[in-house]
């Protein structure tokens, strides 16, 4: 009862800027040398003005880059209190071994010299080539000039300094206006890019200037993503250096409990959704999105798979880039998710256009889907006939730039 | 003990011909009107002279085709006791209702009455498009006649005609010695080809002139699938028409018993996997095989998922394609197959050259492995450091011509 009574009076608007729109957060970027390219910005710092609430979401592959490591140990032993996060591009420092390990506690620990605070209150990302060090004396007085240069207003090239061959910088903010006053909220993330053809890698970052335990910023962030960051798929790769980290200053003075909850997850679905599609637009050679939603499922879980498996489908994801009203392949597709259904209920759309139902074809509206394909973003929407559970995801087509940047290489 | 000795007494040989090699089989193969192009061979009968032992493997997706759904409960109905296999090719048979169980069930029929057996006896397998209904006025006539032209012999005409766009024919036969005498083994596949892009179908037919009861048939034929047929994938789609067949005459006089089985194993081993590599080789737009071992694994299981995954990485699919020796996405890969074991046991080899052990890269054999990459079949080998399981699945690479085929189309 209490959540639509907050839901109601929230109001959630668009603003400008990314991670330092909210009050309470500073950031510099710069070019210390991890890139070849001269002046490309490969270091950011993004600074809490004192102890701030922190939460991070990691990637799930057993290959853990050095910097996924340190962050979870660092949250853990701080309790999700923190000061800052610090990331660098063009190198992952993922399988490195001890000397990764130590060279990514060693950007925590000159962030925290300058700060005046504790390495353990100092996060880590970075997103690069794999396998190759960190060059700690082009870092080291790298981290400390950042430092140097914190000031507000500074976002926007904390964004771009995180990009790898992101096509575009991906920033975005909101206001959270609550019956308890209004807070804002800012993000930015980098996507499936490469520096040099090697692993795609997704960063997220996200401040905020509610005041909110650790804890509630966690389950709020692990809620959010659900439907965000963790609704998407490039090529159904997941990296080893995946990090989604969020920042909660207080400055705002509106405290977040569990009736303001809703509006804090609200916010945050709000400022993640376009950096998702975003990730999504960007992705390796994509030049469409995806949407696959599938409804009345036996649970959102199932919904999900089936929904994951279709936007995975390399014969769907083609067939998209080709403009083909391929029902079949969704429809295999769907089959082999390992959800059980009822096929004799299934119904396919593309773009609201029915073209199967109940185990039937109705290639008469081909057509017309064929024209609906050719747009920039493509709705698959599949109902397997039971349940009333649902699930969207955004995926990419297929394109053979894909296969060109991912194949077409050598170190 | 009995199957070391067996083993020992058995000699497997390569011969000549497909699945009229063994005795007792006949076949017969025309164009009879459902693929377009004149003269393209689209239908094929293959008939045992008496009652025959026959076992299936299906396809596991949801979407199941009439002609999967017919045969099916026609093992059932004839207690894995039969006299034919009929196939088209062209038309699928797919999504297309009562409709479709109905021709399926004709196609039966038809061959039934040529035969002069019951319809449950015979076995029905279609490839080709997707919901788009079987021609039966060209398809009945088409059965009569080549039930009226079953020869011995015919072999190599059936294996052609149940290709769609394979590029070329897959057909294979053994010769099994052993202490009791020696039998035949012949078989022939289709692989991942489209006849106008749409599904991709793995067909496989067995015959054998070897006396078995259908359990055992159908016992070894899973096992020996499970390293052949089910060890390949081409892009990770499991298709709604997958079917693998057997048929065992009986007429070499060689009784297959609990001594003998590991000679039938091995038989049907050695048929199958010509056919299965054949499969990956003609994989859509590719130009490499991939044979990806996964060692020193907890279990079998966890070996192949692992090995699987790899397999089907986009990433990895690339980098082979472009002769990139880029072990980080190997090992990326089999962080996030779902087994677990220690990273930093790993160890990856391409082509036998060591690229990463125990977390840590060795980049100055990169060159040596580049070299390796340009060959047409490629050898990744993962240790996963704990345990003696092993597998190995078999894969292709990922080029931009598999984007042509599959999206540059439209019916």
């Amino acid at each position: 009862m209490a959540d639509v009574a907050a839901s109601r009076a929230i109001s959630v608007s668009p603003m400008a800027g990314g991670i330092t729109a909210p009050a309470g957060f500073t950031s510099a970027a710069l070019h210390c040398g991890i890139k070849a390219k001269a002046g490309a910005l490969d270091l950011t710092v993004i600074a809490a003005d004192g102890p701030a609430s922190m939460a991070g979401i990691f990637t799930t592959n057993l290959a853990q880059a050095a910097p996924v490591l340190i962050s979870k140990t660092h949250l853990e032993a701080a309790r999700g209190t923190g000061r800052a996060i610090v990331v660098n591009s063009g190198c992952a420092n993922a399988c490195t071994g001890d000397e990764g390990l130590a060279n990514a506690t060693r950007m925590s620990e000159e962030v925290a010299a300058a700060l005046g605070c504790q390495p353990e209150q100092v996060l880590v990302a970075s997103t690069g080539v794999i396998g190759v060090a960190l060059k700690m004396d082009r870092l080291v007085p790298g981290i400390q000039r950042a430092c140097a240069s914190l000031a507000r207003g500074n976002g926007g090239e904390a964004a771009r300094a995180i990009m790898t061959t992101d096509p575009f910088p991906k920033e975005h903010a909101v206001r959270v206006a609550t019956p308890a006053g209004t807070f804002t909220i800012g993000a930015m993330a980098k996507g499936s890019g490469m520096i040099e053809p090697n692993m795609a890698t997704m960063l997220g970052f996200i401040t905020t200037d509610a005041q909110v335990s650790p804890a509630m910023l966690r389950r709020a962030l692990v809620e959010s993503a659900r439907d965000t960051f963790n609704a998407i798929t490039v090529d159904g790769e997941c990296s080893t250096n995946d990090s989604l980290l969020a920042m909660a200053s207080g400055a705002s003075g509106v405290v977040i409990d569990d009736e303001l909850y809703p509006a804090l997850v609200e916010g945050l679905l709000a400022v993640s959704r376009p950096l998702a599609l975003g990730i999504v637009r960007g992705g390796e050679g994509a030049t469409k999105v995806i949407a696959v939603t599938v409804n009345h499922a036996a649970s959102i879980d199932a919904a999900r798979q089936v929904a994951r498996t279709i936007a995975n489908s390399p014969l769907v994801k083609t067939a998209v880039h080709g403009a083909d009203p391929n029902w079949g392949r969704i429809v295999a597709a769907a089959g082999r998710s390992g959800v059980m259904f009822d096929m004799r209920r299934v119904t396919v759309r593309i773009g609201g256009i029915l073209l199967f139902e109940n185990g039937l074809p109705h290639d008469e509206a081909a057509p017309q889907a064929e024209e609906i394909l050719k747009r920039e973003t493509v709705d698959i929407e599949v109902s397997l006939g039971g349940g009333s559970a649902a699930a969207t995801v955004w995926g990419c087509d297929l394109s053979a730039e894909y296969v060109r940047i991912n194949g077409e290489y050598r170190t």
